[in-house]
């Protein structure tokens, strides 16, 4: 370890982020089911940005003031009120392309709000469909980081952890990392790279079985296959855009 | 799985223990390094019992009115205005048997604190050192049981993690366990059994650097061999005593 090296750490769940100085750090968002991989996957496909809201009532609202795409979830459903959920597949480029989505969701969204109300010093979304983008960009940003899991209503999740441990996997070796979440992350992700699903269905993973239980099978395969949708959305003036 | 077990759940930190209904559960209160191993350690060499206490002040306060061993550390030292500290080798039976101990700790008595407070069941203590006579007091009990880490101030670590590993490994099969954080510390459990301390050391855990900077290496790995004080801690009547 180094210390011109810039830090990074890992927060296993909302309900922890207060524990680390997000105003002097990229705070990566991850909520690898579904949400950061739809995100993703949107502004791929052509859209032009993706407005994430904290309420069901205000992505009804704003859907209407901009003429945007209204999606989001509750539980893993297409929340009540809204046309569209949180399917990656629910948005190929002939549906979205230049087109706005507005977008709610159990975890996801909610962190985001919370890294902004603490005044995060930038906010980007990270799921497997962009793992290149993201490790790339926080290797050039030369920031401190820290990669914020959404988990599932404050319990601790597979996916998300994974999903962080891929990051340091990739790119640990340049930053200081002293956090043990980050070290758990990393050595869960060495133990499954080789097959995610095969690791998340094996586990007992409470996200597989929840979207395995909607018929989701296809779903949970896209967001754990890495470099599909491989764009940075990065957070300005309230709204999601690609880098 | 079938719906008659008792179920088990793992909180990584304090701050996650609201999560979990304790009411209906005993509260297995883990902090490895190194306040449940001392509990243990003490109980095993013959002490009457360990009052665990949140601060230092009363600490000593109660020592003096029950002509007790008051001991505690901050940030891993011995707390200022106290006598002994918190590790497990300065408790022989010699010194401490038929005394009771007044402990403070930056983690563990503030967990066991807490877990009280929000009304637990029952709550017993869990290390290493105390392995086997935890799990088959969670078998015999057949109530639901959440496994507690103490964590560091929050962030979630290593060993408490590993500890709640190794109970899984041994009788989860007994519960019934949808909570991916249990299934993590499995994972990472049965990767570190063969070499706990080698484990540590490799995977850079925070708090292995912080004891061995204090050149606290015997603590360590007595800390992390199971069954060497063998005895089940429970908290009766504002007292820890062997079951």
């Amino acid at each position: 370890m180094s210390i011109n090296k810039p830090t990074l750490y890992t927060t296993l769940s909302p309900a922890l982020l207060h524990l680390y100085d997000v105003s002097n750090s990229v705070v990566v968002i991850i909520d690898v089911l579904r949400a950061t991989s739809t995100i993703a996957t949107a502004l791929y496909n052509g859209a032009k940005s993706v407005i994430p809201v904290d309420s069901v009532s205000r992505c009804i609202e704003l859907g209407k003031q901009i003429d945007g795409i209204t999606a989001g979830e509750r539980d893993g459903k297409i929340a009540e009120g809204l046309v569209h959920g949180n399917s990656p597949f629910e948005y190929p480029r002939e549906f979205v392309e230049g087109k706005t989505l507005v977008l709610t969701t159990t975890n996801g969204t909610r962190l985001l709000q919370m890294a902004l109300d603490k005044g995060a010093k930038e906010i980007v979304t990270g799921s497997f469909p962009n793992l290149s983008s993201v490790c790339n960009y926080l290797l050039e940003s030369k920031q401190n980081v820290i990669l914020g899991c959404a988990a599932w209503k404050d319990r601790v999740n597979m996916e998300d952890m994974l999903f962080a441990g891929a990051v340091i996997s990739n790119i640990g070796n340049h930053f200081s990392i002293n956090c043990d979440s980050s070290h758990l992350a990393e050595t869960i992700y060495r133990k499954a790279e080789k097959d995610l699903f095969g690791f998340m269905k094996k586990n007992n993973a409470s996200h597989y079985h929840r979207l395995m239980g909607f018929g989701l099978e296809k779903d949970i395969r896209y967001c754990l296959t890495a470099d599909g949708a491989d764009v940075l959305p990065i957070y300005e003036e309230g709204k999601l855009v690609v880098k």
